[in-house]
């Protein structure tokens, strides 16, 4: 444990769980199964059984740090990282990771998303006991993968290889390919192969081995990331990251180095069974949390504020008052204070339409 | 003109376009169409073509006099009818024509529910006269009836017969019978025959025919409001009524008066295509606002509140707050302040499920 120095990248703009979610309150921020727990304090509290608190760091942009640092007390100071601007995951992850090597050249990196939901939490430390060995063994990085419980066309996917020999570690594979939203017959087909996991987007490595992997696949992203990172705990931090950052290129942590590195075979999986969900959408949420009564309508919040009758699909009344549905099938009703949605289970990845629509009528107040 | 005594019945439980109507705030006292004008405003400037505003009168429920006062001005204080109770529509009607028949014994009455819409009122008038005409001629109870414009399983059928030849009055025949909410095979075949119209519930009569009639069919309620009626325009009223009303059968007009009269050949109907529709649901209420865009969502209140993208069905964002509505076929939205109810067309005529499940549960003050 002393080696692992978690990141939590908690960013996300919020709108695939709108109305619930917006800009200034992303999902992260938000305690959407009614644990009393934030997704991202879930992510906290998970990460505390496998590394101690003062090695975690957090980046996020600077509206949401003050949000941040009132959920995470145990979050230190020097382990917060204000993004000046959105740059995609790339420079986000790469900067934290440069940062935390320079501080502790020996480090192993975790990162993981703040919002996502483990409906197994008790699998997730042996989950990382094996991604730690593999990713201490050598120069690979290595993500977590989970089995998929259904042919999904809004997750990415991961093509198994053959098992991973550099060490004695069980589930353990090299990673053929990454497959981003397959159509759904192509989902279908993955599900009944049992060669494919879903990307968790949770990744593990040595940082000096992925600041390697980063210089071979994207040098400027290296060059700028290691030039703020040298100044970061000095005097001249701000004005380095302010004179860098905004040149930084905008890409994804995924296209810039976990596929190049998997196609030079630097890539390994470790296949976990956490009931794993990225809650992408409302359906999502509906999938994760009526897998007992698939038939009912699953409640978010005060279930005597909805009357429900005849009825499939999510109901949140977290507008004040109560919310009748009745006689519809895979219905989603997000009720809030200033804005209601209405859609269906089918429809959720569209809900960033409605989103868009707001902004282009000038509704920013809603977003 | 000077003979014609309009009633308007200005009742009805309020829950069948719930939540916008409630018990103290039924349809009838909406401006539901967006009009400027509510539906009882809308039923007294089309009677004030035919008929003295003097000569018109209202029987509501007490906890309705003062609103309906307010809506209409004209209305005098001696025609206003308070029911001490709701004790259905033939007691209500009975009593209003033995008063006027008292006041004016060659009184022709006409009553007119308060909640009904006509998409093409320049054709009342004419079905007016016609109505008129049948009713001074002779011992018959006219009624109006429309084509049908759809097959309905939720309004009544007249059956017509011969026509009537009592004088040369066009669109006037002999009714055969009524057919309460056929299922919808049969409203199918009725609209196929020609031979049925909707039931409006509009009665043009003779008060000394009607009152005879009530006589032969319902000699208990005969008796009841001619007690009531002698005393009502004198000190003892208040008394009598009180005496006399409760114990009045609770029975509907056309159970008790109408249907006995069609079997005994004494009922007339004058066809006439008023676009007339009783918005008994929401359903009935998009079928009558779509009629041009069947496919779009049709929006009451202020468009520039609901955000509607690929859907069909009916809006009402009156919940001070935006509406938006994704991805949903035939859906029903009504936001209000303190209740949103969500379901579909082909649902409408359920919502008083809901209001039952409200009023069992103790939310008397959504209802």
């Amino acid at each position: 444990m002393d080696q692992f120095f978690p990141i939590i990248p908690a960013g996300g703009p919020g709108s695939r769980l709108w109305p619930l979610s917006r800009q200034h309150r992303p999902k992260f921020l938000l305690d959407i199964l009614g644990t009393g727990r934030s997704l991202i304090q879930e992510t906290w509290v998970r990460l505390s059984a496998v590394a101690h608190p003062s090695h975690m760091s957090v980046i996020t942009g600077a509206h949401l740090t003050a949000a941040v640092q009132e959920q995470l007390p145990e979050l230190a100071v020097s382990n917060v990282f204000v993004e000046p601007s959105p740059r995609d995951t790339a420079a986000a992850i790469s900067l934290t990771v440069a940062v935390n090597h320079q501080r502790n050249p020996k480090a192993i990196v975790g990162s993981f998303p703040a919002d996502q939901v483990l409906a197994k939490p008790e699998v997730f430390p042996g989950a990382m006991q094996k991604s730690l060995m593999a990713a201490a063994a050598g120069d690979k990085i290595v993500t977590v993968g989970v089995p998929p419980a259904y042919a999904s066309t809004a997750l990415g996917y991961i093509h198994v290889g053959p098992e991973y020999d550099g060490g004695a570690i069980d589930d353990t594979y090299i990673i053929n390919e990454f497959v981003e939203k397959p159509d759904f017959e192509t989902a279908a087909r993955y599900l009944d192969e049992k060669k494919w996991l879903w990307n968790t987007g949770m990744f593990v490595f040595r940082a000096d081995s992925f600041l390697d992997a980063l210089q071979a696949n994207a040098p400027d992203l290296f060059a700028g990331v290691t030039e703020i990172a040298r100044e970061w705990d000095g005097p001249q931090q701000e004005s380095t990251l302010n004179a860098v950052w905004p040149e930084l290129r905008k890409i994804s942590i995924d296209y810039a180095v976990m596929e190049p590195a998997a196609r030079a075979g630097r890539m390994l999986v470790v296949s976990a069974d956490l009931g794993w969900d990225d809650i992408g959408d409302w359906a999502s949420l509906v999938n994760l949390l009526s897998t007992d009564q698939p038939t009912d309508v699953v409640v978010i919040g005060d279930p005597s504020q909805a009357t429900v009758a005849d009825s499939t699909g999510l109901v949140v009344p977290q507008g004040g008052r109560r919310v009748c549905v009745y006689g519809v099938d895979d219905i989603v009703v997000i009720d809030t204070p200033d804005v209601l949605l209405v859609t269906t289970k089918r429809h959720s990845q569209g809900v960033r339409k409605i989103v868009e629509n707001l902004r282009n009528s000038g509704h920013d107040e809603l977003i």
